[in-house]
């Protein structure tokens, strides 16, 4: 039990609230079932434009929508609760105790102070399915799949007509893109184990997503406080912040002490998922000694988690005793943090990974609160030069087979990807990942196409995810300016998710999603109009692009005005183009023949001078030297 | 001629200078001509790596090295006029008088301070070969072909026992690296047209570099004032400022009054090529009206430019009157600055761009000074929707038939390229320019994968930089944080410059260049072995990547601790793989062999509980539901 402490000593989390400039939430009724709400942003044009709001996928949870009151003490409303226990096959039960060390041993004023709301956990029963994954094989259509369907058509329905062309002049490499995306398809990607929705029982106050190669690309922010910096209030708004400007989900990576507590604060303010890699707080509890871990600390973890309602584990069960001698000829070796731990704990014992040998346990365990997998790459490649090597590969083969065991105990499954890999490898790992783990969604760290600019990984890792993510990966998982030098703070965190919103977005365009083009266009002709406010409004960062607006071009009249910094009012490039419009508008077919023959004519006359030219040319010189 | 002005009124240019952290300057002498000193970054790592230093390619000239004495008023030492005098076919001439319209007809305090020295300019006398196109052609190798193999050579001595290999593992696409840097194989490439080494004779400050697919991929960084911002000291800064972090090429796109002095105290304290838009100079001239412009006025603003020193010309000759209506649908006409200036003349005089009638007499203008070609596409797409269209392809085709006239008429030739393209869309437009004009040098703006991102513009850009570098794209143009939305400052100016640099390097690693995966493997070892000081040296940035450093962890000890702030001082993955290793060295091939066994019977173990519990267990939930 926590000892009794000053609540005064701790700070309510204040957190970003209010929506994005010139949007409104707005919450669609989806056919299958009207009685769901499905948020989405509608972002109003200049009226001058005389063109409809662009609907964008929405993550930021009720934190955007100003009719919400937002009582972070509270948490969010727990509306997804009553779908569970309508489907049935759970029960409420007393969950775990707390113990001291959950929070890493903290106490008095270094212990963080405890969400003041408990609520009993639920757990599957076993006697009908409880997963995602269950139902979907059953043939059954959830309230998260319905859901996950009417989210991902955003601007479908009003695009449907060219979907088809869409879809054909992109090049999704072997993914199925539907022209629309029925509850129907959906639960039939689950059960086919290409596509989660990672939603924990435990954690109702999720707006569920999906997650596969068939669906937008989505994006993880890694948060987390750590032994060197960071409070429970400081998390709780990165989480808030991260999906403001649109992480789909966040993993929660904190080391140290107060995890429990500080997760706990997490997952009952956050409208996405969350994510969590278990052996950093077992290790916690063994005071960070790897080889002093146990299965039964490593079990009782899993279920302290399974209880808060955290939706994804990353657990890192393919690192197993014989691969690990492959890493010792490395650049750099073994750079996972849970790769490290299990390695250090197979040395230690000259003994399989326990997340190996238990791994059926494990899928038990977690198939009764619907978490999913997230099978980590413990072996991934920390620089360029050890990318695909045979440790890597070894691994992934492992992941293929644990994939099979999860899909076959029920469970949801997705794939951690790396890491480092130069461009020309890349395709390589997805096709691998592709046949080894069957479809299964792909996660991947970037990856990193070069390691010389620290500073800037956020960049050089986003050019791998955009084109691992076009090749197939379903979710990249973020890189700040800060990955390899320090901790992101707020700043960080919002570049990092820019980056890959817009990595992710260019995949999504170069897949041939239907609809995805919408906003590109939009924000292009605003900038072809010189309606300053809407570009900004529809850019994925409009606070910094009025900013840099305004260093350049301060005064509120330059927002309105029909000319931009480079080329000055005198001349305008853009402008141009409309007087060739009402020129083009003018001319006749004939006319338009005309000038092609009269260009064709021209080219053959000075092709002949050339050649004469040439001729004659070469010979001055060769006379000359 | 100029009015006197009172000289105190104007600064003198304050430019950056020093070494970079670590750094050394070293010069190298070629052994085909031992008198040529050949520049590169030699960057010390700490005695206790044990490790030799680590050359880089170093563009920031006589700026980064102490033993030079800089002074902007006087220019940088023009060593490379004994090169020209030498080969001779020259003549020194009085060159073209400034008028007043050079300046925008700016007086008094509004002109720009003149350059204090004036030289006279030399030009070709056509009486033997001029261009180094036209000396590969005769089969001679100059200075400049020396100069840049030795320069491209960079670690390839160190690394040619691997050369081969690293070759065969990259993927090149059909370009042809070759394991060593002759300058016999770079004379061979310009005589193809596959490379250019742009240097005007009357740039002899110029380090002088190669431009081609079979070559390092080189960055471009535009600066210049406009009619809105920027002063005659922030350019020259800008452009020591870019060529310190790696800019190989730097195009004055300046605007509005003062261009001509402007451009001269950049191109007089220029180490890099300096690239322009002779067009938006001559439209100064007739005020900014488009339809005033003339043969007569732009001829003479060549030649202006050619005796200053321009090292290329961007020309859109290839925005043909038949072209210009295909523009019209499209979401963003014409974005294109020259090209919209060309396009509103010819409407308004209904007549083929002069650009395009007089090419032949361009050729034979640039030919005397050897200004390379940089053949502009006006008509390149501006958002993702116009892409790969029927007027950007017509233009390419187009530039395609004008690289033969400039070849046989003795000048070096590049192609400009978009602009906007999603990521299927890239290798397309690469594929085609190859084929089009004969492979030479493309040298593309980004392009841009996504339209939704304004503010990081330098990363949508940068993605599709990296993938068009590593196809076959020789240059890359960079785009900075501010493009579309202001003008750059110098921070901008960095991050643009160095986004670039990663990209670039990224394409090198991908074709498999050799000695490319020097400075990554040597910086990962640096990470590995928390050489912190050393992993920050070996970074494009060192000053940011320290920077992040120490928001974190700000103590000097920290800069030498076994520990980052990701997992604290507690535990250590990286420190873990020491003990793999140790272990590793102890383990006989027996062992390894039994350790596969033992896990491969483990695996069959596994995999048949699994089948068993499938059968069963989905029997369960069909029962259940």
């Amino acid at each position: 039990m926590n000892k009794p402490v000053d609540q005064s000593e701790f700070e309510t989390p204040e957190v970003t609230t209010g929506p994005l400039p010139a949007s409104r939430k707005v919450y669609t009724h989806p056919k299958a079932d009207p009685s769901l709400s499905v948020p989405r942003r509608m972002i109003d044009l200049h009226p001058s434009a005389n063109e409809p709001p662009v609907p964008v996928y929405d993550t930021s949870g009720p934190y955007s929508d100003p009719s919400v009151t937002i009582d972070v003490e509270k948490g969010l409303a727990r509306h997804r609760t009553d779908w569970v226990l309508e489907r049935g096959h759970v029960e409420a039960y007393d969950g775990r105790e707390v113990k001291p060390e959950d929070n890493g041993g903290a106490t008095g004023k270094y212990l963080a102070r405890e969400f003041p709301i408990t609520n009993q956990p639920l757990r599957g029963t076993g006697n009908g399915p409880l997963t995602q994954f269950e139902y979907a094989k059953a043939g059954i259509i959830t309230k998260e799949m319905i859901y996950v369907a009417e989210r991902e058509n955003l601007g479908r329905q009003e695009a449907v007509e060219n979907a088809k062309a869409q879809i054909e002049q992109g090049e999704s490499f072997g993914a199925e893109i539907p022209e629309f995306i029925t509850p129907e398809f959906v639960r039939d990607e689950i059960a086919r184990g290409r596509a989660v929705i990672p939603s924990n029982i435990n954690h109702p106050e999720l707006e569920p997503q999906i997650i596969g190669r068939n669906f937008l690309v989505k994006i993880n922010a890694n948060i987390g406080n750590s032994a060197v910096a960071s409070s429970v209030e400081e998390e709780v708004e990165k989480m808030v912040w991260a999906t403001r400007w649109g992480a789909d989900n966040v993993m929660d990576l904190s080391t140290g002490r107060n995890i429990h507590n500080t997760r706990e604060w997490i997952i009952r303010n956050s409208p996405v998922p969350i994510g969590t890699v278990p052996i950093y707080q077992a290790l916690e509890k063994v005071n960070g000694v790897a080889e002093d871990l146990t299965w039964e600390v490593y079990r009782d973890t899993l279920i302290e988690q399974c209880e808060q309602g955290v939706d994804y584990f990353t657990i890192h069960a393919g690192v197993r005793l014989a691969y690990i001698h492959l890493t010792a000829d490395r650049v750099t070796g073994i750079v996972s943090r849970g790769g490290s731990i299990m390695a250090k704990w197979c040395l230690a014992h000259h003994e399989e990974s326990f997340l190996y040998t238990r791994f059926a346990e494990i899928c038990d365990i977690m198939r009764a609160y619907d978490v999913t997998f997230s099978l980590g790459d413990g072996l991934r490649p920390g620089s360029i030069a050890d990318a695909n090597d045979a440790a890597q590969f070894a691994e992934l083969e492992t992941l293929g087979e644990l994939t099979k065991i999860a899909h076959a105990r029920g469970c949801q499954v997705m794939i951690e990807g790396p890491g480092h890999v130069p461009m020309h490898k890349i395709k390589v790992n997805m096709d691998k990942q592709l046949k080894e783990c069957g479809e299964a969604p792909f996660y991947t760290l970037g990856p990193l196409t070069t390691d010389i600019a620290p500073g800037y990984d956020h960049i050089t890792s986003g050019i791998g995810a955009a084109m691992i993510g076009w090749f197939g990966t379903a979710m990249l998982c973020y890189v700040t300016p800060k990955e390899h030098l320090g901790l992101p703070d707020r700043d960080d965190v919002k570049v990092g998710v820019i980056t890959y919103k817009l990595a992710a977005h260019a995949a999504d365009l170069a897949k041939g999603h239907p609809a995805s083009q919408i906003r590109d266009d939009a924000l292009s002709r605003a900038r072809f109009e010189f309606r300053w406010e809407d570009q900004f409004n529809l850019s994925l960062d409009p606070e910094t692009a009025r900013d840099y607006h305004d260093q350049t071009l301060p005064k509120d009249a330059h927002k309105v005005a029909h000319f931009c910094s480079m080329c000055g009012p005198k001349f305008c490039s853009m402008k141009i183009t409309a007087e060739v419009r009402d020129y083009a508008d003018g001319l006749s077919d004939n006319e338009k023949a005309d000038l092609q023959r009269q260009a064709d004519e021209a080219r053959k006359g000075m092709e002949e001078k050339s050649r004469e030219f040439k001729t004659k040319g070469s010979q001055i010189y060769l006379d000359a030297t």
